[in-house]
């Protein structure tokens, strides 16, 4: 769920977020739940009194930062909620509820179609709304939805990598907003669950800033080098290695394996394997096709500032 | 939790809850959730595949329609969090975990300090921040707390009102607004769950909107008449008893009992008896101390357009 931060500043919000992290870190939640896993993965981890594993997660979406004004209804309530749920994915556990909010521009007239919209969709994924708030205010139209899942006998974190692993993605990658895809992707649910079968796998994420700079979050969770085979990387149509390892929206997973062959396809989605696991500095860098090796994180893009394949400004 | 309605245009975002009870009242949550009380009460309730009873609730917070430009940070922390742990303390239950998110205006220089602030408000109602999301752009600084809480052996509902029951609240009413109370009230959770174990008290609510307005939501909800005795309000020093029936956002419990005498205090709580559920055409009437009989929802307050006791505009 912090991948989905937006701003002109990433630095701030990564402060922001620590001090979220540094706070919470440290305190049971009440009625005796225990905090298994807290703020910094794609889900928090809330293991309830009876033992259920609870993941929880949110995601904001704002007009003119996540979706260009003009959107069809339909796609913008697709997107919020299908933010959450790829969260829940990249854990590995199943989607189970859903709250929404929404802070609609005064005067806006097309409430009753986007929560209708929002329910469907989260009906869709099997997180059906069981509440929410609606506030008219100035300002963008500005939308969160949480959605609550159970987890798998085992959950994916991004701490897991361990030195030679490999690195696979599912789908391919890059263009997202500049195609559209990120109003249209399939959050990654059961692909999620089967990885969690799978016990050679260490580590998983979704894809939101960049294969770049999000394999380099697997790295610092995981105190781990990556590296990362720019000619292996598997671009969509018109895109090249670049939008692939830079370009962010993909939603689709990243995770590692002992397994050095996987099979090409798990739960009908295709698995690229695209880079290694190794030792050395912390963080992931990207081998060029001319033997170069990159930081990837400058590959990366920063959601609201400079977007290589993007079409928000 | 949509309670926490602030709207110029309250039918519309009537319809809009519609939209949502609607659709998400026929679908099961997934992965062996089932939802027990679904939109349209103070929290919705979700049952864990291991049995626990989850309160779910999520309240928005947007500057200059829930908090003047200026307030300090610290209050609009703690305004954000009480309101949704308000909500679990209505329905009987103890706060566990929460999740936060904020849309920040572009440029915003205390971010660090609001989150810390509401980590630390959430973690002294012990539902501590497990997670969230930040984003920034344009319009006003705008938050979510979403509470989760774990259901008491019963769980209040406004649903529960029978004819003959009595309609009692807690402390004193009016005036919040005017008096900056609305920043600073205090949840009743231990008073919500202490009510929970009085087997004569069916239905119960917090006051957001207003006594008239929200006794008129037990009273569609239960489907009975309630009559309120605007001689036998607590008002707050320097409220009559209009203040007390109209003002909003006093967040003090209201619930009914078949017992006529209740202790003067529950939890070191004051308790007033205002009222009584009769037979009759479904709804809210205040006889006032003139013996006219005025229709409660009028003199109910709609955040967002007049405030009669309010301070914001």
């Amino acid at each position: 769920m912090e991948l989905g931060l937006y701003s002109r500043c990433v630095p701030t919000e990564s402060q922001l977020l620590s001090h979220i992290y540094a706070r919470s870190g440290s305190i049971e939640p009440g009625a005796g739940f225990a905090s298994v896993i807290g703020p910094g993965d794609d889900c928090a981890l809330v293991r309830s009194p009876g033992g259920d594993g609870l993941l929880l997660t949110v995601d904001q979406l704002v007009e003119g930062r996540h979706f260009e004004p003009g959107t069809a209804i339909d796609l913008i309530a697709r997107k919020v909620v299908a933010r959450s749920v790829s969260d829940i994915a990249a854990m590995g556990g199943t989607p189970s509820f859903g709250l929404a909010t929404g802070l609609l521009p005064d005067g806006y007239e097309h409430g009753s179609e986007l929560f209708d919209a929002m329910a469907r969709w989260a009906a869709h994924w099997r997180c059906p709304l069981v509440g929410g708030d609606i506030a008219f205010g100035p300002g963008p139209l500005s939308l969160t939805v949480m959605v609550g899942g159970l987890r798998s006998e085992r959950v994916l974190t991004r701490s897991g990598a361990r030195v030679g692993d490999w690195v696979y993605v599912s789908g391919s990658l890059g263009g997202s907003l500049a195609s559209g895809r990120h109003l249209t992707f399939e959050p990654r649910v059961q692909l999620g669950r089967a990885l969690t079968s799978m016990p050679d796998v260490h580590a998983c994420l979704d894809l939101s800033d960049g294969l770049g700079r999000d394999a380099g979050r697997i790295a610092v969770a995981s105190g781990v080098r990556i590296e990362l085979a720019a000619a292996s990387l598997p671009a969509h149509e018109g895109c090249g290695w670049r939008n692939a390892v830079g370009d962010g929206e993909d939603y689709e997973l990243c995770f590692t394996s002992s397994d050095t062959e996987l099979p090409p396809t798990v739960e009908g989605i295709t698995i690229t394997r695209v880079g290694r696991v190794i030792e050395g500095e912390v963080g992931c860098v990207v081998r060029t096709p001319d033997g170069d090796l990159l930081d990837a994180a400058e590959l990366g893009w920063d959601h609201g500032s400079e977007r290589p394949g993007g079409a928000l400004t």
